[in-house]
């Protein structure tokens, strides 16, 4: 029997249970995890915040790394001892989304918040006896569940990286650091020299800072409540830091006044509605770009008018970084 | 004297009134119109529907071809004779907005729909004897003001085309084709063999198709309450009409089915809300695109919440086709 911290109900707190964690079926590979992280979504879907058909009990947790411990039927290019990180939206390499240059989100395998077991067959790989004594399915969450010892997960849900990487950073591969590098060089397609803006100083925000730094931003405005995240901000690039709550005017025209009329790229990493506003006014007229991150409440709509498209700034979301992560983490993984 | 049709408040109609039309100032033209047409936007302004401060009287109009008649201080690149089409936004090629590839909108004579006076002085060009034998300034619309026999515009505004084109056909690049046309070929970048909607078969949306149709998409399907706009659709290259009150479902519904899960690109050219969604929601997740042309009136926000774009789908909008007036328009004439 095996450890995982389970989600018992939302806002119920996790309990350590011991859970059977059955072989991996067609496709899929069982996974020691060595060292996971917490991520706001894990939260969300804690609480319940953002899933309509929430499951429980249900194994919550996504960001991680781990060894391959045994591989199901069909699986060619995972092996036992492998080390991985799992990744919430897949890549099964063979549909028409996967061969599109356009999109990371696979027809299959594609972030789902609303499905609770496996692909192969529908059923879970985790059972738990509850206080009743009766043994009973745990619900798999975002293709990944990594609040646990071991965990099943597709084999298009899991990449391997160079075994010499310390599996602790890696960890951060499989969410935060993906995704904020890769709005800042896929998604945005940050240019040299270009501003930026970025909303929101948590571990995704300090990632697109990071990203947009290496591609040469001569200019990286950090935006949040707490001034604290400036220290580390400025490790990661960040230029110039505005305190939203103590800057006395709308955010959007103190960063136009320091830009020249506004920044070339913004990042929306809040999830909060009047942000996304700010983020999307904070940019150029005629080519700004918003990217959004954060993961917004239902159910209010986005506070844009559509004639503010006509003044060329243009809003897309992005998910994973716009990563195909089977094909193209790997090469972002030396050894560290 | 000469004549225009001027308006003399919102939803009055038009008089044709006998005015006074002031020389070119520094960097202005004054054009003899040939040919005028009449676009929705015309309509929008009379009736005052989409502008806080709109000032009568007033010339409206917009899609026009005429005549250099006389050239004002500092005109280099026009002379009288020259054969010309307004355009409603502007190309200075000095500005950054200029120099930038992501833009077609010049900082000072972009489109505008609040200004009603020239650049040069702020003053008006037209002036006419009201109703108590008061002459009074006449205000100009969206740098153009075509409903008259000679106008003045900024050669910022004006571009030469050749002699040997038809007045009457090149008006209408003046404003619909170049819009529907740009947003196929230059906004969108609709690609070979791909599929595409069109909301709204109005003059700009009949462009967009013929805009498509040349790209090689492989159908183009056009949706409107007026079956009998398939007719001419079908020479614009509408393969497929939906009538968006008869079909018995909502439109993305039948399009989604009609296409094996949406359109590549989707153009909405009726500046209706609800329309806006239903053009969003046409196109394929992953990498639908929907390319927004109509004028929207105030105060309504997007019908779009900010996680459908963690679908793929994008939206922009569009002024113009994106196409730089000056720069682009001449090389799509010939002689016709």
């Amino acid at each position: 029997m095996l450890a995982a911290a389970v989600a018992w109900g939302p806002g119920k707190p996790l309990s350590v249970e011991e859970v059977e964690v059955a072989p991996p079926g067609r496709l899929e590979v069982r996974v020691k995890v060595f060292v996971t992280s917490i991520c706001h979504t894990d939260l969300s879907a804690w609480k319940g915040e953002n899933e309509q058909q929430s499951k429980f009990p249900r194994i919550l947790g996504h960001e991680a790394a781990g060894v391959v411990e045994s591989v199901g039927d069909g699986v060619e290019d995972l092996a036992p001892g492998d080390h991985v990180v799992p990744i919430f939206t897949g890549e099964c390499g063979a549909c028409a989304y996967c061969a599109s240059a356009k999109t990371n989100l696979c027809k299959t395998y594609r972030i789902n918040p609303l499905k609770s077991t496996m692909v192969s067959d529908g059923g879970t790989r985790f059972s738990v006896v509850d206080g009743s004594g009766v043994r009973r399915p745990v619900y798999h969450f975002l293709n990944t569940s990594t609040f646990a010892e071991y965990t099943v997960l597709d084999a298009a849900c899991t990449v391997k990286i160079n075994s010499n990487a310390s599996l602790e950073k890696m960890s951060l591969l499989s969410c935060c650091i993906s995704t904020g590098v890769g709005a800042a060089w896929n998604t945005a397609n940050v240019s040299k020299g270009s501003t930026v803006a970025v909303f929101g100083l948590g571990s995704v925000g300090l990632a697109v800072a990071e990203g947009a730094r290496i591609r040469g931003a001569s200019r990286i405005i950090g935006i949040d409540i707490y001034p604290e995240k400036y220290t580390k901000g400025k490790e990661m690039g960040i230029t110039d830091f505005i305190n939203s709550m103590t800057c006395g005017k709308p955010v959007h025209e103190v960063i136009r006044e320091m830009t020249d009329g506004g920044v070339d790229y913004s990042f929306e990493c809040t999830g909060i509605n009047d942000v996304l506003r700010e983020a999307f006014v904070s940019t150029h007229d005629g080519w700004g770009l918003t990217v959004v991150l954060g993961i917004h409440a239902t159910p209010k709509m986005m506070p844009l008018h559509p004639m503010e498209l006509f003044d060329g700034r243009r809003i897309t979301g992005c998910v994973f970084g716009d990563f195909k992560g089977k094909s193209e983490l790997p090469e972002l993984v030396t050894s560290a």
